[in-house]
């Protein structure tokens, strides 16, 4: 049989999935977080687990690392357009880790907790090889959750924000590049709480996904869930400024940093063009990048020539 | 400063409690799980981490494995009387793990979800050394939730159910001993869902807490959560039949396979001794096994012998 590394974990969570899969099965176990209904309201719940080893960058202090591991998770309810109302989170620590960077882990994780309007309620610490298991809670409050699977053909793609901070950082960090912002955006990723909640509210969106597995996933996911295809338009592409320093000292491609570096926290959704007045009262910032196809492929359209577009971070 | 492993695994807990004290702090951030108030329902969640490499005795099946992984998240929100709405799962798994292990730890979760009346809902799968860290999700239907802070002097202290399989189970497997049903209990802990509901639906029960840190622990947890102290009659305590077996064959004291091994997942709880019929009505087996007192101490009584139990497992 396959071992995990070969068959990846993109192919392991499907499998794992099917296996879930029964008659009675819940709503949601294809999106970014599960959906519980308790009596009028919906519950919104995301676990995720980051570690010190393949999550910390060089150079990020405990506390970013904590407010990163929380992020993660309040951006997968976000996505659905949840209010958060709670955060626990399992540690497991090495032995000999000294308790204040312990500590220093556990504001970072309360400071971006507070930010998203709520707190931590509760978790467990136990020694292990380090990682943060988070798990964000969140209610719908009569807003119907948006989901991966809505996008229609026609429709129009968006996000809320620039791309490719959060890989400008991580390069910045590594190589001492003194690049303030994009380093800002890497350990300090501000989960759309307040985009979700409006754009759910606003009923107009069909389809959403957080970014933080990278652009070209987020793109090819959301298509495989909605069983359709895009075209995206590069020009359209909002580049965080220091993507272009980044890609220019390193010789890295720019569209290599823009899409397919995970840890970026915009939101991706799908709405009808008609809807774009509507949606320009909301009071949220927002970029249109393409458009939904009725093929299968995410496709970039650059300088006239079109490229199919697969899964950058997998 | 300290590290992690000096320090040890409560005081860490007790230091991440203080650090995140606040005085709009949510309610039960000293208990099994926490609660969130949510329309006229109470949300009971908890989060636990268990490890390949500690919680995973050897000979243990992938499939045990994620069954004992659930069902020590379960034990905790039962604790508090909640019905599971639901069970999320984090795993980290190492690449060369083979994809069918990752099937069967899944496998087993699912069992133990549906044995508790509900369903994996989500979760998350990625690259590390072995873990699980599952969420389980509760509510309380109108109940009040049982607490480890609400013990009362005179109050006398029960458990649902023989003290020491695991740990007999524990060493049968280490020492290939063949003793099935202890064995049992240690791979298949039944989180004692129903006892819980039970409990806190009679109205009766002033405290209770689950045993997954084993009896000293809880005990001592508990008493210190209410401020209180408690006799023991150890020769009130039900034992596992096992345990003599194991305690003979291996030269290992009683005391200690019955009292300072985790992985027990009986309720402990407390009453008001005039209740005692009225618990006798509700279809759960329970023993008393001494009495909560007005001092400090976690006391056991022996052969006429006072001896003051402190932490077992830690």
């Amino acid at each position: 049989m396959a071992s995990f590394g070969d068959l990846g974990e993109r192919q392991t969570v499907k499998m794992i999935r099917e296996l879930l899969q029964k008659e009675d099965s819940p709503d949601g176990m294809d999106d970014d977080a599960a959906l519980i209904p308790i009596g009028n309201e919906i519950l919104v719940i995301s676990t995720d687990n980051v570690t010190f080893e393949r999550h910390r960058p060089e150079g990020m202090s405990p506390e970013r690392f904590g407010w990163m591991s929380a992020a993660v998770n309040f951006s997968d309810i976000a996505s659905m357009g949840a209010r958060p109302v709670g955060f626990l989170s399992a540690l497991s620590v090495p032995e000999d880790m000294d308790v204040t960077e312990i500590a220093e882990i556990m504001s970072g994780i309360d400071q971006c907790a507070e930010f998203c309007g709520t707190h931590v309620i509760g978790g467990d610490t136990k020694p292990g090889h380090g990682s943060v298991s988070g798990t964000a809670i969140g209610v719908m409050e009569g807003r119907t959750p948006m989901r991966r699977n809505g996008a229609r053909i026609g429709d129009v793609i968006a996000v809320t924000g620039p791309l490719g901070g959060p890989a400008a950082g991580y390069h910045s960090m590594k190589e001492s590049l003194g690049l303030e912002d994009a380093e800002f955006c890497l350990t300090t990723p501000i989960p759309r709480v307040n985009e979700g909640i409006a754009l759910s509210a606003s009923g107009i969106v069909s389809s959403c996904i957080d970014l933080s597995d990278g652009l070209s996933t987020a793109l090819n996911t959301l298509c495989e869930s909605s069983k359709k295809g895009c075209i995206i338009e590069w020009d359209l592409l909002p580049k965080h400024e220091d993507t272009v320093t980044v890609g220019e000292m390193l010789d890295i491609p720019l569209e290599s940093l823009v899409m397919d570096f995970g840890g970026e926290y915009e939101l991706l959704f799908t709405f009808d063009r008609n809807d774009t007045d509507a949606l320009n009262e909301l009071d949220i910032q927002f970029h249109i990048i393409g458009i939904i196809t009725d093929g299968n492929d995410v496709v970039l359209r650059r300088d006239e020539k079109y490229r199919k577009v697969t899964d950058g971070t997998y």
